[in-house]
């Protein structure tokens, strides 16, 4: 269960509104590897945990920080949209040399075009979630597959591509007011790149596997392509890099350089179709033969079928 | 530029067929983690890639493999449908004992109503490029951020995923020659969930960074804020883990658990919205005099703005 | 069976192109709330309508005035999309002044960077089946659940929302033919939030109930939390609203404030999952027996199942 | 900022496991009226609000309650799917006689081929953000348009859609647990209807208006067509209702019937488009001209293009 | 404008309600190829033409049909969905043996597992806006793109796939009402795809082009590589079909089979990243030092940027 | 099985970036009818197909020279983005008329505003697998149906859409580098235009039928309705096409002109519904007679039920 304080995690108010920013920063609230996509997918984790505890409650702790997260930058996109410009030109008016020279592209309309629009049409200034070209959070964005190793690289990826995003955006704006916001949530995304680290670390510390079910990838995979790199690109640089020789990361095996891979399976060979249901078959006469066919099985079936039904109402004494 | 050759890199053709089964395999076709997507990752992370020759043309190696990996499914698939019920009891008749007794449900109509009715409808027995429910892939699935570190980290967290799916996959189903197919797919996830781990401890022994952009981080972020753990949730088996005490992972601080974490910010505060876009505001009288304030405003602009007008066209020579 | 006339409802040319508005207009076509939606969401509850024959009626009637709203929008943003610029400062050249001080962002340019690439790469200057950031319209903005009270709901929100939404856009233009346009449309919309608050009042005067389903839920819901205010967010201004006292809104209960208010279940428990998944158990040490485990009940029951086999072909006589 | 409390809100657990009804369940998590549309819904309103504080409290009391409703369900899901049969047949093996009679249907069976297949592939076993034919949810479910009053008939439509959900559910089992489990939340649901009807008649009492936009919508709209009803589908049912006679329920006017609607507007009359988006003219004769002169006039707009670059060379010194 | 009559262009009801057939029905409805796409396809088109009047009339003809085409259906639907199962083993009471040998797996269990859970839950045994699937119909299944050969050719290609879909329907049922009501829907589309193809030759009977833009595709598009057939896949069983050999279709080449294609282009060579996005450079050392340059020259255009607003105030003359 | 060369296919460079344009030219790449769908569409045709081999050798050879075809576009658009404003006004300062006279709007400002921001923010510079509003790619733009002829004329619709969407994004621009890669890619475009309309004649030289599924159709269909033009929409102006008249394109009928079409189906005539689903009935009387009648026979239900399972235990001999 859940509890609400009116206060906000962290917030410094922008120095001046702008909307153009506005629609940016909404890849941090619903963007792939926004706050809605890590609250979400800690909160999904956590609930799904049958884990030890102290990760289940670890989850729930982060989860439950990553909605005020959402909260905070809605709450910036609601000031940076302030004062956004409605209607095109209206500001020509009050500035009117800018204005006499520009007509149709004074500054403010230039913002009301780049703007996203929905911002005015139906948040009504305030946040979506959104990504930064409009594109609706949805729940593909997550994953909580139950296995916590799987899990915490997961979320290790969500917070590297987050951490970045953010700090894109960071070095977009000279507004001291946003940079401040910012250097907050930057703040938190490093402890929790750091985090994922540790929470890997932990997990092998517990006795829990190092990567991910290894017994069993071992037991039902091909043990001679296990740790083959095959070179389907032509030249030879992938041989330079650690994957291509030396023992395996999970220490089971040795990295092998395949230079020129040649397929090992046939020549696919799919079975006919059922005509029934009109492919294009091998050859048109395979096709006549075949419709041909399948009308009289029907028939026959359709015979049969009475048949069956006769015997089941004598076994059931059904009329 | 790609070549293509007619044999599969791998390929064992299925006992029996099994259009249930084909659903569920779709997942690792056209799921978030199917073939698909680390495919399509693999490729644009590739043809992205301004960092060292080796990276890129390992990356364009991975991802030209894995063209072959959706071939081998989808080939894999079509197989599986053939021979799928089309029409309900058609079966019945062939084996009236069970037709008799069962009715409605014998065990071809159970296949029927439980296979992806597009499999017949749509695709005539073939692949498709969606997942085990029938939602499409798309290319909110992948990532290619430019910065390489990110983008190995996501690379393994969608071999984890995808590898654990298919040894998943490979415990549902007893086919000796589906088995023996996913056997080599396990194999090749192994090694991929081994070679991306190998490729990060390859970009650190190059001298690129461990953790994501850290020095940046470091230099933007609040330090105060970087390493500490907030408790927000009930209870204090998260101060357990690796992640509450000891040195960052990044190396640059200390981790410190906040036991009992407290907004640092003050409560949110919005300006009263632009009376043109009807929000409510904080009282019903201030909305009045705003929507008459705007009324009068705007007919002041336009005035103003046929002055601005006049202006121009004195300039601009214009009639 | 639907027929067409080839004048439109109403309709009045703009007085010049802007397709930056243009774009904007299609949240009124394709948007959660635009006439997509109305048009398709009382068509489907009309067509799936059990109800009184006058609903269903009236269902069709307002379901084929909105085909025609969204054919008057369509020519509308097609005439709006006259003359876009296809280009990059093609008309620099005609306004050499402004051509010479602006470089790239004449106001042709701005307009042509602003509005909606789409409506010149594939639709040739047409409206589209989209939203004003060009998010495609979907069957998940409609509801048709059978019951037409809770419907009528759903109707009176969706001419709510798009009601205010032409009012935002009226207010974004001066061009004085969008703006008689939209006054048609904004008397349509009137007419129509006044027709479903009439036909939930219609709904009760023929004897239907007044509120969704009260009978049901007052009887198989939990009387004691039917009509309680839980206070989970800090600070009590909620408790001066007409939802936190005096007697329900149904007739049925007296609202009550809960001002501190405490769970009233366990903490979860969730059951320890099928080894064969590869989820995180409560230990390593649970794990490694439970896949133990796993491989011996598999082995047995595949033994167990060939006796079953050998009896089967017995009854039925199958070789 | 948010809290958690390990406990939750309330809690049953189910008798038995029931993954078919798991799949089910998901709609009240993850359907278009699912909790997640709730929870997002309030705290988005909540968040975007800039109306009295009263409001702003109570929709963060009932977002932050319905965070919660989400837990419970996760949970409920988690434990429904509790020893979901993982392979085909697998038990035939202990229940001979069916398993000797039934072949590939016996009701394990039946029972994995018809639950989601990404409840084993990809959850784990766990709950998805997604509804019950496995659509992920998505930020286009939701609404929070600054003005309350639209909001909260949203927010009725969506708990009149989702109370009735509840209920349908509930008939669908015979399971005590997650009956009682869903007499508890169709008590909340019952509470949330009260509230927004509640909440609707409090703006009203506060003085803000009963309609949405009235005075607005009165002074755009046009008149003589904001009380019409157009009898657009032939017969005349549609006349018996409370809309089609009498006051108008904003009390602003008296509604209309229109019998036999006719058109306003006139026959569209769409420009020729510009040649260079190859769209078909109205001749192929102008089609050709058209082309032609296209190619003449961006010739002649290069000329003076260059000319204009030579005097804005002038103006800024620039070489 | 649009107007609706009460009957149905044509209905035959089903024999006996059938819910897992109405989930496969609902391709027709919302699939890529059903109703909803060819009525929205041609509303689109004909609203968006600016060609002869013959074509949009024709167009908007179709269109108007197609609604009544997706009405049809839905009607269909409800009434298949009389009657669907709503709990489980409701009947197995009515039908002891069946209900004794069956436990969960009794006709009507088996039914109710298998049909879309949201014609119960969601819709009440109405049709719904979505595909076989669940996934719902969206805008991007459509096209209107200006040019009406191109847009024809669409045309062609869903009632194409639609004809098929609605054949394999047809072959899938044994219900008289069902295949009588296909009958006509199979005769329309038979009446379909002969109006495209004949639509295709009256624009080319009218001096319209045959293939889309020839003229401008001959002027832009390099010759040498217009009609080259590469063969980019092992093997020539390529070379043996009419696109390898003989005239162009368009009459202006011969085609050509290059055996053996080699890239004409260079390896790509991508320029570094701008260092404020933090991608992953050539090397290490490049990047420190680029990350560097970045920080001087932002503080640098911050000095100038100051002196450029002094330049500014006082040409305006602002304060 | 794939394989790549890392030269281009074709490859000419932009003579200078223009981010505006790279977010246009994703249109190519991810939208409806771009690379990546015909890549994908001609590998799942290849894939999936069971006719004659000289088709799925075709198709493998063109769906592999697309995956190189997707490459080239990415090369293009990174290119584009080099040097793409990242910070608002930064340039302002080097050029410091333009600045000082614009404000907030100077060229780059412009430009940064009107790029795709995910270009910056997600994909640091690269491109994306999305159109050119950013909406991603789907899995739902393809189709492989399994019938050949129904598939080419996807293709050959694909195709068209395709090259005019080139031949408009070649109008749009005047760099030389970019027409020059495009004219490539027109050249490409026009061959398989003429590609798919030779495979359609050599379906039926071989003898594969020339309309889909003729035989069928015509056997299923209802032939008085299968060659008539219904003039759905006011006006005849559609009898004057060769849809309207004349013998049919697939030579089985006569085109037949219905100027005054009137429905053949009845009213539609519900049944009434399952009263637990609590959808609205004909009345209200009969609706609380239905309730009350549900809960009987579910009572009655759950007494025989008790006594069916007896029966079982006693036969299966199960306590």
């Amino acid at each position: 269960m859940f509890y609400h304080k009116k206060q906000l995690q962290y917030f410094t108010p922008p120095q001046r509104p702008d909307p153009v920013y506005a629609m940016k920063m909404q890849e941090l609230v619903g963007g792939s590897f926004g706050e809605m996509t890590v609250m979400m997918q800690y909160l999904f984790q956590g609930w799904n945990c049958r884990g030890p505890a102290k990760y289940r409650d670890m989850l729930l702790d982060i989860g439950t920080e990553e909605i005020g997260h959402v909260e905070m930058l809605a709450t910036m996109i609601a000031h940076l949209l302030d004062k956004a410009p409605i209607k095109a030109q209206e500001d020509g008016a009050k500035d009117p040399v800018v204005g006499a020279v520009m007509g149709g592209s004074n500054p403010r309309d230039v913002i009301m075009a780049a703007m996203n629009p929905q911002h005015a049409i139906v948040s009504g200034l305030g946040a979506m979630p959104a990504d930064s070209v409009g594109f609706p959070w949805n729940g593909r964005f997550i994953v909580a597959s139950g296995n916590l190793l799987a899990d915490f690289r997961s979320n290790l990826h969500a917070e590297s591509q987050g951490l970045m995003q953010a700090v894109r955006l960071y070095e977009m704006t000279d507004d001291p007011g946003v940079k401040d916001h910012l250097s907050f949530m930057i703040a938190r995304d490093t402890m929790h790149q750091n985090q994922w680290l540790a929470a890997i670390e932990d997990l092998k510390s517990e006795g829990f596997e190092e990567t991910v079910v290894p017994k069993i990838a071992y037991q039902y995979g091909k043990k001679e392509h296990s740790y083959q790199f095959w070179n389907n690109s032509e030249g030879e640089q992938s041989a330079e890099g650690r994957w291509a020789k030396g023992q395996s990361i999970d220490g089971k095996g040795e990295f092998e350089y395949v230079a020129n891979p040649q397929p090992i399976g046939p020549e696919p060979n799919l079975p006919q179709p059922d005509p029934r249901l009109h492919g294009t078959m091998a050859s048109p006469a395979m096709q006549q033969v075949s419709e041909a066919g399948a009308n009289l099985i029907d028939g026959i079936s359709q015979v049969v079928k009475g048949a069956g039904e006769t015997i089941k109402r004598t076994i059931t004494g059904e009329q």
